[in-house]
């Protein structure tokens, strides 16, 4: 999803002006001059699983650009009307097409560079036959010792993936917050 | 934050049409009928702490709408160019004025009606003097027998509450995940 940047008003269609708005606010909106609009750009949450099967985890390779044919958990914007867990769900069945239990809550990570902010969820896989969406060309277990590290997707990905095996590794799971540049 | 529907492009002003987009998305969006358009709507994070001085919690009293006069921990829209923990730490500054050392995450709630999330960390404050922006009629330290349950802005901040008073209890901070209607 690019981030393209406002040209004009959602609500009448004027050419719409960056400025500070007239309410004490601190930071340059894309301000409507015909209706009065403020148009506010804000972070965007992309939601998911760690999906794992014994010791292995579960990665899909993408099959839509950005990063086409690279491995990542399956993830994806949440949407309107649904959880944080709803989202991570859903994301779950549509790109690997797998049956599992909702477990808890396991990484946060801002992502500054790409305005978002990626939440995953551990995920018992109840089963090891998966039924991948359009999205994806292969959805495939992995042991720790067979990921392939230099072809992940993204860096929250892979990040949560050392945090995965680091804490199987530990016997303890907990909620893991960190930043990716 | 009024969450606006989208009538017109923000790319080219054309009035929208609200349809299935071309590239096998399942969900209707504002599709721009003139330039091809999709423009998306996603949940929203507000960012804030749970700011204490030994047993006590730092509330503010709203000065905006909605809610105005009602209690609330510190907390707003997270903003682009931020991280979750910076966001959190700047509103807790905008609207308390409070100096403080910034703790882990510890609650992560899905409002779905209003299409949020709301994220609270705790924050070890370092002075019991504060300096309360505009949005802030009043910022006031409150021990747990003492806080205005009926007077709580939010859902969300009565719930971290009742989690921070228990964990305090019990001696051990959690990540608490849940939802609210």
């Amino acid at each position: 999803m690019l981030r393209l940047p406002i040209n004009h008003c959602k609500n009448c269609g004027a050419a719409v002006q960056y400025r500070l708005p007239d309410d004490g606010d601190t930071k340059e909106r894309a301000v409507c001059p015909a209706c009065g609009t403020v148009h506010y750009e804000n972070p965007l949450n992309v939601v998911g699983t760690v999906p794992f099967w014994g010791e292995q985890v579960l990665l899909c390779k993408r099959n839509i650009e950005p990063r086409r044919n690279k491995w990542t958990l399956p993830a994806g914007f949440m949407e309107l009307n649904e959880t944080v867990a709803q989202g991570a769900a859903r994301e779950t069945h549509e790109e690997a097409g797998a049956q599992f239990e909702l477990l808890g809550l396991f990484s946060v990570a801002s992502v500054v560079r790409a305005g978002q902010v990626h939440l995953f969820y551990r995920a018992r896989l109840l089963s090891d036959q998966f039924d991948p969406g359009h999205e994806t060309v292969e959805a495939r277990l992995f042991s720790e010792a067979d990921i392939p590290w230099d072809e992940i997707a993204f860096t929250t990905v892979r990040e949560t993936l050392v945090h995965y095996f680091a804490d199987c590794q530990r016997g303890h799971f907990g909620v893991h917050e960190f930043e990716v540049s």
